[in-house]
């Protein structure tokens, strides 16, 4: 992307040092004019300083600016933890000439390791001197930890004459799982809406995209997405069909977002949607999802690339729902291997084991008891993620 | 062991053409006179054949002898497998010359393979030839799958003049998870007891045994422990005291062999012990524990020996338990990581290193807001997890 397409937005990325490899690693996004604003941030129990601070400072519906560091989650810090998330914020507003309390903050990263305060101190003049709408490539290189690829996806809505335009970047890889998933992602538009129909969008959208993916089954304590509406494009988002509008709009770009994170997931090589259907609800549906999702036999499976599929009907076991197993088909995208609780054969093996070959594929699971209907995707489980997560504090 | 030491119990193992690698897959326990039985079984709802038969015919209390295979779980097989499992029970039953009534079976291995029936058939006459004490060395390998080494844990019981023993043969390894963990136990006495003694004896040791180790999360769809006393040591279990006394040395047996399996687990280098104490009750203790001890980022970082204390609170913060994260310790073994929710710095750090360098260790959470206390065995999640994993059915 040659620079963000919704107006009025300037971000920045720098390498300030708290990564050790010298990469980018502290982001800046920054609205031209006060935009509304709304979040949806984790539900562990655990929170880091910054949501803590950004779920006080999110209430009055308005904002100028994110600062995100990676290096340190900055979570599990104490009371100097959210001195010094309160800090990060005020840099960045007295640098920009703005109110610290329109500054948002977001940090991800190693939990219980303090800021290193001294080097953001240093970065942030640089940070707002490089803003820019073509600083987003930056900007989303300095949000990844363990992330192979920036995720940025954009789209122009087209509301009234002038249109507008939404844009969303996120950061993924390592402890992702439903329940807020994603660890990072802040959204601009530059369409005018209420901080009230934001949020009721935002949270929407988020169930249907974040709320349905699984890396690892790990919740985050940093978990943050934010959005921003700056009004820019001139479009206003007010009745009732540009509302949906706006919201079907969101929910593709999250859902994109969403996909591209689990793609990227630590270690993965295959991109799974587990879709459950033929449920007595979508309770039940989605309960068999996230078990199946979750699984480690599964997961495993799948980077061996073998059509296991003994180990996806005993993850639906396990998933605290009734339902009769010899009712049950699964299919591999549209290879049916198991019929009415029992495998099809070697012929359907064989194709099966083709599909698993791909790089993105569906496993459907038919209850055949039912119309509840939900999914989840998830990646496989690797050595690469082992390796990953064994040594990522070293 | 040189051979069982419960009187009037004979074992065998042989190699039957299950297992691909020529190892020992089928297996004999056989009693010489009628005893009791009681079993506790899969909670998974979708259930092996052997657990479908087991369950019915361990009713009413009495059997002689329990054929096991691996090779195959027999589990998503239908009718047919059923049918197979009925089989298999016949054939030792035929030739052990009793009722097949009296025959319970088990199996391991694969869901959704058919049994072969004709390399079972062939190979019974062999099995119940070389029944004897001394064959529990055998039969402790024909058990195994993935495990690496047999389980057996006997002990001797004083009751009265002659005593009592009680021997405990385990395998373990993989799709290992609390509600009714063990992939499959056998337990003999040559005490003499009611199945009903039998019956609540068996639930209360597995729930304190079985049902607190975890190795991958993933619950088996054929998970078996059965006990069988058949009186042969003249010793009767009839007073309270004396089945306090039993209680407590099948506690012990269960206890051990179910550590056994978690430091035998698929890929494990370690075996830890995570104790959460000081919640507001046991089931939050118990939520916390399995949290901890089932999360992937925790496993991972205790392969790589990392201290990552982060990520222990992390997992407690998502076990849907509400507590305050201000309040926690963490410890390693007796060195304390965590205080008031947050690091102890860089030379405790050093000293929790030296503990995760520990074959065995424990991880304690206190919460320290009450009295609830529970803990789960776990191992770490290593690169040959994840080797065996995929390729397990290759």
């Amino acid at each position: 992307m040659k620079k963000i397409t919704c107006k009025g937005f300037l971000l920045s990325g720098v390498a300030s040092g708290l990564k050790k490899n010298g990469q980018k690693d502290l982001g800046l996004i920054c609205s031209e004019v006060t935009a509304s604003v709304a979040g949806v941030f984790t539900k562990n129990k655990v929170q880091a300083a910054p949501v803590l601070v950004d779920r006080k400072r999110i209430k009055k519906g308005f904002c100028r600016a994110v600062i995100i560091n990676t290096g340190s989650a900055n979570c599990c810090t104490g009371d100097q933890g959210i001195q010094d998330a309160l800090y990060e914020a005020k840099l960045a507003a007295d640098r920009l000439n703005i109110s610290e309390d329109l500054v948002l903050v977001a940090s991800t990263g190693v939990i219980g390791k303090p800021l290193a305060m001294d080097k953001i101190e240093f970065a942030v003049p640089e940070l707002v001197k490089l803003l820019s709408p073509g600083g987003i490539n930056d900007f989303a290189q300095a949000i990844m930890t363990t992330d192979t690829v920036p995720k940025i996806v954009s789209r122009k809505g087209n509301i009234g004459r002038s249109g507008f335009n939404i844009t969303g970047v996120a950061k993924g890889a390592g402890m992702i799982c439903p329940d807020m998933a994603t660890m990072l992602c802040f959204v601009c538009t530059d369409a005018e809406a209420s901080p009230d129909f934001l949020k009721q969008s935002l949270a929407s959208s988020v169930e249907k995209s974040f709320n349905r993916i699984t890396i690892d089954g790990d919740t985050s304590t940093n978990d943050t997405v934010i959005i921003m509406a700056n009004g820019m494009s001139g479009t206003s988002v007010k009745s009732q069909s540009e509302k949906e509008y706006f919201r079907r709009l969101l929910d593709k770009i999250l859902m994109e977002l969403a996909r591209k994170v689990v793609k990227d997931g630590e270690g993965a090589t295959k991109l799974v949607e587990v879709i459950v259907k033929g449920a007595k609800s979508v309770n039940d549906a989605e309960k068999i999802a996230k078990t199946v999702a979750n699984s480690n036999l599964v997961k495993t499976a799948l980077f061996g690339e073998d059509a296991n599929w003994g180990r996806i009907l005993a993850a639906a076991g396990r998933a605290g729902v009734v339902f009769d197993p010899g009712l049950v088909n699964i299919s591999f995208d549209d290879v049916l291997m198991v019929k009415r609780g029992m495998g099809c054969g070697d012929a359907a093996e064989k194709e099966a084991t083709k599909v698993l070959k791909k790089p993105e594929f569906s496993i459907t699971v038919d209850l055949k008891t039912g119309d509840g209907k939900s999914s989840v995707l998830t990646c496989d489980f690797s050595i690469n993620y082992v390796k990953i997560n064994a040594d990522y504090r070293s």
